[in-house]
């Protein structure tokens, strides 16, 4: 194994330099899904760094059982979202599998349909659960607004923007999935989850960002 | 050099792996501010895909030269966003090394608050600086999506998303920033320049925004 390239176990293990890199160019991944990932892993991150700047803190003595709760699951959803980040970039490869197979007769184009099918519900599910655990982030930052070590707080406003950006990104992809997949109510139920995510992501954000901006005076 | 650590080149060049964990602890760096560079030089990763996944297409023949101008912006953008992320974390160190000299004797107060007010606005410079990148970043973002190949329009409205983010996360950096810079001219017109930046962000945001999900359908 050496320093700065991709590594077997996936993006997450490989330097940031060698995920831009091919981000940037035409390869099919990684692309807009794993990067909206990445970002909520960040903010989960960053979240686990205002928490970190408390825990042990005198000043905070009141507040400690609750910042350790906080570090302890924005740790777990930044785990999450890492195996988010090489999961968006693998569900790709089910449904081009799934179009390379042979639609010649009647029974192959079936065959061929039920497995797409399959395959993009699937990967439908991916932006889904990005969208969720970016929701988590963004209500994790405003604890770690309103109960972190203050001269962090910037980072709890920085890792609520990227939370919601990152909801709004993945709400992009499931957009794109539920125009490929036929079962409606699959399609019907997504979405309105989604866009229930996206109101709370962007409630969230002016709240916490305006308790930031208050809190640096 | 092992892989998944960090290496002497720096935090590009060491796993995102290794860059999330120690954001997560409550080590001074990386902090919010190489975060917003890194969500930036992601949103310019992606639009030097979409302009990828265009240049060369038949359907595209049109736009060839525009593309190619297109990819060629984003990929400088990207390499001074991913300097950014390091200097982020850099410049720190100066202010720390500020803060430690002696103040025992009046001259040794006023050599101090001289040197930490010069390294306070070489600090300042940085935020600064990965805000202008990530509004040429959103304005690449409005290209990709107008010329760009169709089929990676959601990519387009991602690299808004994490421009937008990136640059009011710079911003708050920002105003820490000039929070404790005592050279009022250069606050000042730190502040107007950022404040412009944001209004352009967040409408080139519902512009792209706005042109991805009409392409999408």
């Amino acid at each position: 194994m050496k320093g700065g390239g991709l590594v077997a176990d996936g993006y997450i293990d490989g330097s940031i330099r060698a995920f831009l890199d091919k981000l940037a160019t035409s390869s099919p991944e990684p692309g807009g899904g794993s990067v909206a990932a990445l970002a909520a892993a960040l903010g989960a991150g960053l979240v686990s760094m205002v928490a970190s700047l408390t825990v042990g803190k005198e000043k905070y003595a009141e507040v400690q059982d609750d910042v350790k709760a906080l570090l302890d699951r924005s740790e777990t959803v930044r785990a999450a979202l890492q195996e988010l980040v090489q999961k968006d970039t693998e569900v790709y490869g089910a449904v081009s599998e799934a179009m390379k197979l042979p639609r010649d007769t009647d029974e192959q184009k079936v065959a061929r349909d039920r497995l797409m099918q399959a395959a993009l519900v699937e990967a439908a599910k991916v932006p889904l659960a990005i969208a969720e655990q970016a929701l988590t982030v963004a209500e994790l930052s405003l604890t770690a607004g309103e109960i972190g070590n203050v001269n962090a707080v910037s980072d709890a406003g920085v890792a609520v923007l990227l939370a919601d950006a990152a909801a709004q990104s993945a709400a992009l992809n499931v957009k794109i999935n539920v125009g490929w997949i036929q079962d409606e109510a699959f399609n019907d139920a997504s979405w309105s989850r989604v866009q229930e995510i996206l109101v709370k992501t962007a409630a969230l954000r002016v709240s916490v960002m305006g308790l930031t901006y208050e809190k640096l005076g």
